[in-house]
């Protein structure tokens, strides 16, 4: 069986992603981002799951850095419909919770939630289903946890309240990398990271190679070149597969930018 | 003495910006980002400083969605020189140091001098100048805070280590906040942010609208649009005043774009 990484503990939302993606395939757990890049680097595992981006949040901005540092190509993308749930050990009651622990992000999702429940404090946690393990681990009865079903199941845990999360708009889009792939069949989307040279009307320059092409840019990310104060290195999905008009978008794009790295040609998620 | 509402505790970078911006006011000191725009709001404080970007860990996303939110006017920029510091108890020696506290980033900026002393347990901390008042309170002499130089003085430690930054490119921007403002006389910087309509090469027309008019664009940021997955707003800060050129730009890019918000023109930090 396949071994695939996945940014968090067993029960996250990368955990659901990593099964939706790859049904039969072991999870292995990683508490930091940098683990997952090098397991694959090692051959350790033969592919991983890190989440890239949330519709409400946005950018996982460290995933991108690692994605132009490590050699690896995205080969699938997968976006999960995020769902908060107040998790506890068995038996206990709402009435009884004191306590809440979870990821920031989690509960900044679920703050109307909390505000309407002002007994229980809130315990910012490292990861969602990390809390869930944390609370049934030291058996508190008085104590709940935000995270997904699956992370429920995973620990014996009951879900107090479904469904928490104040936007239901609330998606996380996925990566699928390996260290390396074959081409994917009905790949329709493209992700790129080039730099271009510090002058006026450069970036203005990139996007024509795309536009007159009529190729469409879904996303646009810009993150600091380390030891270069205030330039950039631009990542930008493509609605587009690896076709000759965007091997001569990328080829005119290569006359104007200091370097391109194409991260991935994959099939668009619904 | 006017009030001065910094996110960050005293002796925080957030504070050695606002010396150098306002050196004659009293510092407010927020935990949270939100209570700095909530005081500014309700008009507790006169200004505001808050950090929009670092030169290696990228944009402080939160406050660039607060911009949005709040009715604010960025009147000047600051960059500011982030020197890391060793910082504990007077009379501790480096050799006794056995745990390190400071905020994740701060941490991350000095894995170097981390890793050239295995012996030092590192423990993050909600903020660096948070982290010098922790290790003081509770008289801690076998541990450390890295932070500012200003975080030592405010707290009466006693710096152990300077300058113990991985990278010496490290520069975080600054910007000062108001409820209103009157034009300030050499604004030579505009920052705006505004939502284009979800179509084919509508980014590549709003760069248009600068480009053919040589306005330089020094910086871009996409957020997403709460409750709108995979639509972005775009953040653009523009190395031009406000004169009749940017005007034509402005009143074109609302041709094309869904809003548009000038959220301050002002003078280009050094």
């Amino acid at each position: 069986m396949k071994k695939i990484a996945i940014q968090g503990e067993l029960g996250s939302f990368s955990h659901m992603a990593a099964v939706a993606m790859r049904a039969k395939s072991m999870i292995v757990p990683c508490q930091r981002s940098v683990q997952v890049f090098e397991l694959l680097k090692n051959k350790k595992v033969q592919g991983a799951v890190i989440p890239i981006e949330n519709s409400l949040a946005g950018s996982v901005t460290e995933h991108y850095d690692l994605l132009l540092k490590y050699s690896v190509v995205i080969t699938q993308e997968f976006n999960l419909r995020i769902k908060h749930n107040l998790i506890a050990t068995p038996g206990a009651k709402l009435s009884q919770i004191r306590q809440v622990y979870s990821h920031p992000i989690a509960l900044d999702q679920c703050r109307k939630f909390l505000s309407q429940h002002k007994k229980i404090q809130v315990i910012p946690y490292y990861d969602t289903a990390g809390s869930v393990q944390h609370i049934m681990d030291q058996d508190m009865f008085d104590a709940a946890a935000i995270a997904s079903e699956l992370a429920a199941e995973t620990y014996g845990a009951k879900i107090i309240k479904k469904g928490i999360e104040d936007n239901k708009h609330n998606f996380t889009r996925f990566f699928f990398i390996q260290t390396q792939a074959a081409p994917i069949a009905g790949g329709n989307k493209t992700s790129i990271v080039f730099s271009l040279p510090n002058q006026p009307g450069s970036l203005f320059k990139a996007l024509s190679v795309f536009a007159l092409r009529e190729i469409d840019i879904c996303k646009i990310e810009s993150r600091p070149v380390p030891g270069k104060p205030w330039q950039y290195n631009f990542y930008m999905d493509l609605l587009r597969g690896n076709d000759v008009t965007l091997q001569n978008a990328l080829r005119h794009l290569g006359e104007i930018s200091d370097f391109i790295k194409v991260m991935g040609v994959y099939r668009a998620s619904n």
